[in-house]
């Protein structure tokens, strides 16, 4: 693949005096590269979470990403579903220490680790979904396998299959499903426990210095919006509390290595079928029993073939502050828009209106989230080519209003994946500004297909 | 309260040679009725399900709806904001043992009662959900309460607070937040004991004459829909099973006393504000931890006030086979549509064309679920009358695909309550066809206002 910079403008936002930011980034495929006799071919994209990325772990959060396509890809080349593909991808993700999702997760107010995660297939259009799961090493392999077993129809006595699992229903569910359970203490890894620490240490000197009545001015300040400044380095506002008329100002909890929420993945296979899938530990210190966004119908992932009314096959998946992507049921939104004609368009469009700009998220200081998409159609080969051969047209993007994003992503007819830490530019505001790149990638059909 | 029939209409969907019903109701203010000086006005429409309501038990099904709608409106009338009446309406909905939410719910497959209820505030746009929740008498309670804390900002050192908990969790959160835990033993009733004891026998009957190939056979015949005639005592599909070459047939589980799920109330205060909620105790032997509709944002409930986008303030509460009404999201896409001008058309094609003929429900046999909607705009009084008063216009609607739905809607003008059992018209066949009915009700604004 070779990227070519394509436009770069600033517009601002009429309503919140928004700051957007829109790169477009092209990706050909070399004209002299040929597609192998036989070979499946498809295209992933993958996430590791918007929120904020160190400089010092750019380089982890960039070799997850592409080990993650690189288990997609062999997936779709061993002729693998697009939800297998997709699988695949997520369970590189999640076993990454760096992620917030699966293996060193955040952990929640009693230290414990609950995870959220959805898969939806764009073929059958059926979704499998846990959420608050414990116990399991990998949980976006169960709500692929609530997808599956979904798929095969009514259980005994025309009981219909279970697609949304929590708690400890959840981890039976996999286990009896032959889902390994996984030893207490694997999960947490020392820098999630670490940073656990750090921040129930926080929250105790923030419970400490407030009394009622700072706690109610507090949240009255908290509900007018604008008046703060974000902190840069975890996206969120620093909380002032004060005591005996003096203020002292207490950043933030830690999420995770500074990354919001969540990981996830799109993919489209050889016949245009594409699957999304997305995990997520959740929020640090969140309540245990929190489920966010990575669970729910709509708001984590979407993917939706080609049909009677799309043009295009879509897929979706979101990451950042669950409340904010729920409340817009932003994968969804995002799958919606991407059927009109222009892709960069819609996306940012749907950020700047459907998300920052949502009557939803009135009442918010900063809206905070990323989506990475892609949406597929299938067409003739380019005009100045011989070659006759149907060929899949792949457009992908990803956007943030967080400070930045890592993204990977790799066609079948790759030899290894991409990757880029995307991030708003220099006097854009987090939570304000939207960030918006992609490509576009020919997918040709193997020539024995 | 007047009742005028209006229209009835029998049409025919071309894509699943549906039966379309639409029944016009219109109710009126009888014109000599004058609001009492000072008093509160709104309305209220409640449901005790959508599914099978039987003869024999109808009166105690109009009766709590009767008791429900009074609920609702001695709250608006003191003066109440409308989540704290739909949510009265909600507890004496799942203090009922008739109705599958809270007391009398429906048992999973382990003996437990789980769950799940939301509630939506149409002016903050707030939600509060909670899923898979045991030991707590009134589940929409715990879900009105996450809502109100949601709205008072952000918990200490900036922690966003939750708006859906599941399991234990919502259950630590609810008892934190001092709403008292239901002794074991108190939720289930005869009744629900009763119908999991046959239900428990039929599913071991079912599964001792199950070999896997004939699993495997019924599973593939279960996805070839239209093949065979719904069970018209449970609006479910029998199972047939076989050994030894020969078949029986066993009748699918019973879900409660006869209905499929859920009860839900939708409100409109003076001010026009309105709110929904839902609560439901799910399938009966479901998976434990399976979550449904009722928890789940955009397909069990929604309310939103009438803005810049929205001529009118819509509410929702949905019914029936929850994952039908989670993959079709189905209460949002519902409100969605009830923007445009006539109402009854609006949510008889919502019902055609985004629930019955949803390609995300393409492989169902027959598609299950009921809505109550209501919605309203503030409007000059009647040309004809003397007054110069402001007065809201509620329009308010109930349509089902099941056998049938209880309803019961009460204006705080009103001195009592109107219940209706709506069915399907004979020859109609549930899960293909569509029921709506509907009236209009117009609210002055107190003199004292």
């Amino acid at each position: 693949m070779t990227m070519e910079k394509g436009i770069s403008s600033v517009e601002v936002l009429p309503s919140k005096s928004s700051q957007v930011t829109a790169v477009k980034v092209v990706v050909k495929e070399p004209e002299t590269k040929q597609t192998q006799r036989g070979k499946r071919v498809g295209f992933v994209l993958v996430h590791a979470g918007a929120g904020y990325h160190s400089e010092s772990k750019a380089k982890e959060y960039k070799h997850v990403c592409k080990r993650a396509c690189q288990k997609a890809i062999e997936k779709l080349q061993a002729g693998a579903l697009a939800t297998d593909a997709v699988t695949a991808a997520l369970i590189e993700l999640e076993d990454s220490p760096f992620t917030n999702a699966g293996l060193g997760s955040n952990l929640n107010l009693l230290g414990e680790i609950e995870c959220d995660a959805s898969i939806m297939d764009g073929k059958s259009l059926n979704f499998g979904a846990v959420g608050a799961l414990s116990g399991i090493k990998n949980p976006v392999s169960v709500a692929n396998r609530l997808l599956c077993e979904g798929q095969k129809g009514k259980l005994s006595a025309g009981r219909i299959p279970p697609c949304f699992l929590v708690g400890e229903g959840a981890y039976r569910w996999a286990v009896d499903h032959g889902i390994p359970a996984c030893p207490p203490g694997i999960m947490a890894t020392r820098f999630s426990l670490a940073a656990f620490k750090r921040n129930k240490r926080k929250l105790e000197l923030a419970e400490k210095v407030e009394t009622d009545l700072i706690q109610l001015k507090k949240r009255r300040q908290s509900n007018e919006k604008g008046s703060r400044v974000l902190c840069r380095a975890c996206g969120r506002f620093p909380v002032v509390v004060g005591k005996g008329g003096g203020e002292i100002e207490l950043f933030s909890l830690e999420n995770d290595s500074g990354t919001l929420d969540t990981v996830g993945a799109v993919v489209v296979d050889q016949e245009g079928n594409v699957a999304a899938a997305v995990s997520s530990g959740g929020l640090a210190l969140k309540h245990p029993g929190r489920v966010g966004q990575a669970a729910l119908y709509g708001c984590g992932c979407w993917a939706e073939n080609t049909g009677a009314h799309n043009p295009y096959s879509t897929a979706v998946s979101t990451s950042g502050c669950g409340e904010h992507l729920v409340r817009t049921i932003l994968a969804r939104e995002c799958s919606c828009a991407l059927q009109t004609e222009d892709a960069h368009q819609a996306l940012l469009e749907t950020m700047q209106n459907k998300f920052i700009g949502s009557p939803f998220l009135a009442n918010e200081d900063g809206v905070l989230g990323g989506v990475i998409v892609l949406r597929s159609c299938r067409c003739s080969a380019e005009p100045e080519s011989s070659q006759e051969k149907p060929t899949l047209l792949v457009e992908f993007l990803w956007s943030h209003t967080t400070e930045s994003m890592c993204v990977g992503y790799m066609s079948a007819q790759d030899g290894k994946a991409k990757t880029h830490i995307s991030r708003l530019p220099p006097g854009a505001v987090a939570g304000q500004s939207v960030a918006i790149e992609g490509g576009v990638c020919r997918l040709e059909s193997p020539e024995s297909s």
